[in-house]
């Protein structure tokens, strides 16, 4: 590599600024943002980073899915090109850098090889994947779970949001549904840069997360059918109450989740009464549940558990649940060559570091079973995410963006 | 009392008939009721309501909160009249007897003496209460709970509904804000006729509940703050989970509704997460908890007991829980007096009866504590209320209503 690419770094307040004034798009009062996928406020940012693309240069493309594609050319346009990216959406009450920053520091990164005038062997495609969040829509990472064969793309257009609003009816209503066959793109492999979401790097005082592997996930939807009836007159022993149902379901999630320590989560974040009413015994509720692990043996015990726990207090409540999984992502182990090459840009450019499971699922993830895959992670406040409060600082961001930048060109080949 | 009189029946099956042929008013596809009070659906009812009253011979009309009075004149109007009626609002997914039998059985009695052309001594006023149930605004038995003094006329019209309309735009929006101050419309005493909504009468296999007490009443809103996060990322140990504190909070309501046995009820009917989403934790829950016994004593160990509770699993759980109190209704002792009379009415026309106490709230418990009051029961299907299965039979409506006509009468006194 020549001196000059091994001493580049991205321009900090750049990719600062490109993060803080896209936050504009969907920016709530609490300083988070809320950008649902193929929301118009969704519409805004892909507008803008389809221009910001153009006017770095790049060829944009956009897939069946809504999936968007920047390409860099290299010298050698024969090979597919490197990856790089993330995603643009958020959750309904997110913050400013879960996947804005692996998206935005992918343009960066472009940005910053134009201005140095490097041209790389490979070509570079920088992507921002439609619904990583899977709030509006089910599953997450939908676009690149799509995209490695893990659903077809008309299951994955068929799929409402709680509206009954259609992925394909979202996508026309933004005129994102582009030409191009979900998978036409190919990648010889790809690297996201993120957020860690989770406390580990903040305490141990490390500046880059060296991702080597990620949880499975598991989402259920479940419907609990008890009896409605009347608050006051209905004896206790002979209520069939779906909420007290419910409210030992959560709880026997929590306490499956934490028999395995710090090898698996469980949640319910969504549980929804029909008809609720002050005076009425809740009979029926829809609800969600995410349980995850890295450790594919302990997933299985957690839907086992999980079965046996519902099954049981069903039974004792007198009381209808069904369960139904509706995504199973198993464990990832990211590429070992890439992981290396993550570790080798860190440590060349001095950052500490260290070695790390992903908690949160990523399109990188989905990615990683077609093709070689890595992730870079830098610290965020606290661990928090998914939270309007989710905050970074400028100079983590920026050590992040140098790891990617290095690790991508690493992979794709310095040319001049 | 003449022999004609005494042996008064009314038309069971014009009554049948009325509550069949009104049901249209709200139906549901189960065969329940959705008329929310002050809906288009109640508009519906009262102006049927209405027009059978003057039908009827009686003069209505309409006071502040939309209650409404239809006076049958009586021999000596020197004194007020015996009041008789109930709601003809229901529930979300509500039936077709609870309250709809008292008010349909009190115009069922008009009729009847109408056609025996008996006059009483004392006139009979007809009523059916505004929002009885409680469902759209709280509190319960809203309009006899500003009669007696317990809320100012303009304190109810404020209340606000989950879309943010009031109670005075709800009224004038279906032109029923009456000109009559509320409480103008004085009552000698007031009797009820009510389905049990509860499972005494049917599994003992009586036809008639003598009302002589009813339940007190503890509402309060519930909001938790915890903390939203990544379901994924966030470990277990650090979590701030209000649906996790929610579960916690139902299942201590049910114990401690449980240790007083068949003296209390306990249940959270409303659960709303701010924001929710499948992969983030719960990080805000505003929910609704009615608590009931006959006991003050027990009532006031209710509110300690889920107060304790509540404080622990907070401080536990590192959340925030706020609870306020919105309604407070003592227990109910009905007027001996009135008792004897539903009892003596019950057994000089030959039902089966005991005495029993309401689980549910009603107008009635209201209105004793102004002037003397009672209540008459009759059994409905397993005991189930507030459920779009509730049902009744026609001889135990019936019955009801003689019961009904038969304490009016020796309350009123015939005339000839
Ligand atoms: N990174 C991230 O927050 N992805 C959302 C999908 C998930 O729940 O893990
Ligand atoms: N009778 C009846 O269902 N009343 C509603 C108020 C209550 O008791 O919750």
């Amino acid at each position: 590599m020549s001196r000059a690419a091994t001493n580049l770094q991205i321009d900090s307040a750049r990719l600062w600024g490109t993060i803080h004034d896209t936050a504009q798009f969907g920016a709530t009062p609490k300083g988070g943002v809320r950008r649902l996928t193929l929301s118009a406020e969704d519409k805004q940012v892909r507008d803008w980073f389809r221009k910001a693309c153009e006017e770095a240069g790049l060829e944009v493309h956009v897939d069946a899915l809504g999936s968007m594609f920047g390409l860099r050319k290299g010298r050698d346009m024969s090979k597919p090109p490197i990856g790089v990216g993330s995603h643009l959406d958020t959750q309904p009450t997110g913050g400013k850098y879960d996947g804005i920053l692996g998206t935005l520091a992918a343009l960066e990164m472009v940005r910053t090889l134009n201005d140095a005038g490097i041209e790389t062997e490979l070509p570079i495609c920088i992507c921002n994947w439609t619904n990583e969040e899977g709030s509006r829509f089910a599953p997450a990472m939908m676009a690149s779970a799509a995209y490695v064969g893990d659903f077809t793309t008309d299951d994955i257009l068929s799929r409402k949001d709680a509206e009954g609003v259609t992925v394909a009816q979202a996508l026309d209503s933004i005129g994102y549904r582009g030409d191009a066959p979900v998978g036409r793109q190919k990648f010889t492999s790809f690297v996201e840069l993120h957020i860690e979401q989770g406390p580990i790097l903040e305490a141990e005082n490390k500046t880059i997360g060296v991702v080597d592997s990620g949880q499975g996930v598991l989402w259920y939807d479940g419907k609990i059918t008890g009896f409605e009836s009347h608050a006051g007159s209905t004896p206790m022993p002979l209520r069939r109450d779906a909420l007290a149902t419910l409210s030992e379901i959560v709880l026997a999630m929590e306490s499956i989740a934490k028999k395995h320590g710090p090898k698996a989560v469980g949640t319910i974040g969504e549980a929804v009464i029909a008809a609720p009413s002050r005076n009425v015994i809740p009979g029926e509720i829809a609800f969600t549940v995410d349980c995850r692990s890295a450790d594919a043996a302990i997933m299985d015990a957690l839907d086992r558990d999980l079965r046996a726990a519902i099954a049981e207090i069903a039974a004792r409540r007198k009381v209808d649940v069904k369960l139904d999984l509706v995504w199973r992502k198993a464990p990832t182990h990211f590429d070992p060559r890439l992981v290396d090459a993550v570790e080798n840009a860190a440590t060349q450019l001095g950052y500490s570091h260290r070695r790390i499971t992903s908690g949160a699922g990523h399109d990188a993830c989905n990615l990683n079973t077609v093709m070689p895959a890595a992730m870079v992670f830098v610290p965020c406040k606290d661990g928090i995410s998914h939270n309007e409060l989710e905050d970074a600082t400028q100079a983590d961001c920026a050590a992040g963006a140098n790891v990617l930048m290095h690790t991508v060109l690493a992979l794709a080949g310095v040319a001049s």
